[in-house]
């Protein structure tokens, strides 16, 4: 088991089979060292700031970046190929008057950081919108560079 | 005439000139082997879910998928410079129930596999906005690696 | 003081310390020769189209670009190590009627230009939504090829 699942073990963090993508598209495409990673969106549904509270929207985009790496476990076969994370990208289903982008995208964030230590650190982009696939409250896509 | 235009005409799709950009930017900018592909909207205006059906939008999508490649063979001359599509990036405008980014999306995915073959499958993004430039349906970008 | 600095003085822009990230990510992240600049926002709140006009919106993209500058600065320490700007990302917070998103972002590409004439040249996606960090009127990311 790499060291990165072994981590991953010890926050209660178990990897599932990914399901395969509901479109004709890769899970992750690799160009020299650079694995860019499809975008997956959360199983929770709805409108952030409405019906779906910071704090659960917060959860959610750890569920979903925990999703990201299932897929990259089973494209790349071992976790351990990451060298780093270069960009994550989130879109988050707002309300009107929800705001906080940023505090909900650090779900994923904080995870990569716990897993990867300095090499999880990124540069990023938190974004509203109004629609996601199936109504999802987040959809993280991301770019890793990996060995 | 390139193969892969070959394939174009065998479709019964004609690369017309295309329009310069609307404002001031590139049509493609070429880093290393990567081609960062400006975005570039559907000529299908309207809000998906609402004004536009699913069908058409799809149709929209690959019609828009046209447009990028036009403007990636009057940058690169010749389109069989294309070694591989590495991310396609979509912004659906959607009415606030409409859910089906992904399957929108396949118009434009479908032709890049129908052109390049395992070489055209990519990851991808698919989300929704409330407002797309000119009031477009559609909207793409995309990142190629060339020769 | 760098050329690239000695230009924005002449312009009457001085660049001023940036705020930390308001969340858990970088400024910027390097890979290779790409430097991803994390996404911020505009000081300027509202809607564009609705209390925020098209020329308030196109002079916060500016804006926004300066800080963006000011990131780069702080972590490349010498803005002449810019090669060339290779995509600019940028999000209008886009009353439902509002379509001019490309003229809006022209504010921050006519200033990259200004700066780096041809090397300024950039590949560019320019979308609508309906909510952005902090309330905030514009939302800029972009990708630099950097020595």
């Amino acid at each position: 088991m790499s060291l990165l699942e072994n981590k991953l073990t010890k926050l209660g963090i178990k990897l599932a089979e990914p399901k395969p993508p509901v479109a004709n598209y890769l899970g992750t495409k690799l160009v020299g060292d650079l694995l860019f990673v499809s975008a997956r969106v959360s199983e929770l549904q709805g409108v952030v700031g409405e019906d779906v509270s910071e704090a659960d929207a917060k959860k959610a985009a750890r569920d979903t970046l925990v999703l990201l790496l299932a897929i990259v476990k089973k494209d790349l076969l071992d976790l351990d190929r990451i060298i780093t994370v270069v960009k994550l990208q989130g879109f988050i289903r707002s309300g009107n008057k929800f705001t906080k982008q940023p505090q909900v995208l650090d779900g994923a964030s904080e995870l990569l950081i716990e897993l990867l230590g300095e090499n999880g650190r990124h540069a990023r982009t938190a974004t509203g919108v109004n629609q996601l696939p199936y109504g999802a409250a987040i959809q993280l896509d991301m770019i890793l560079q990996v060995k």
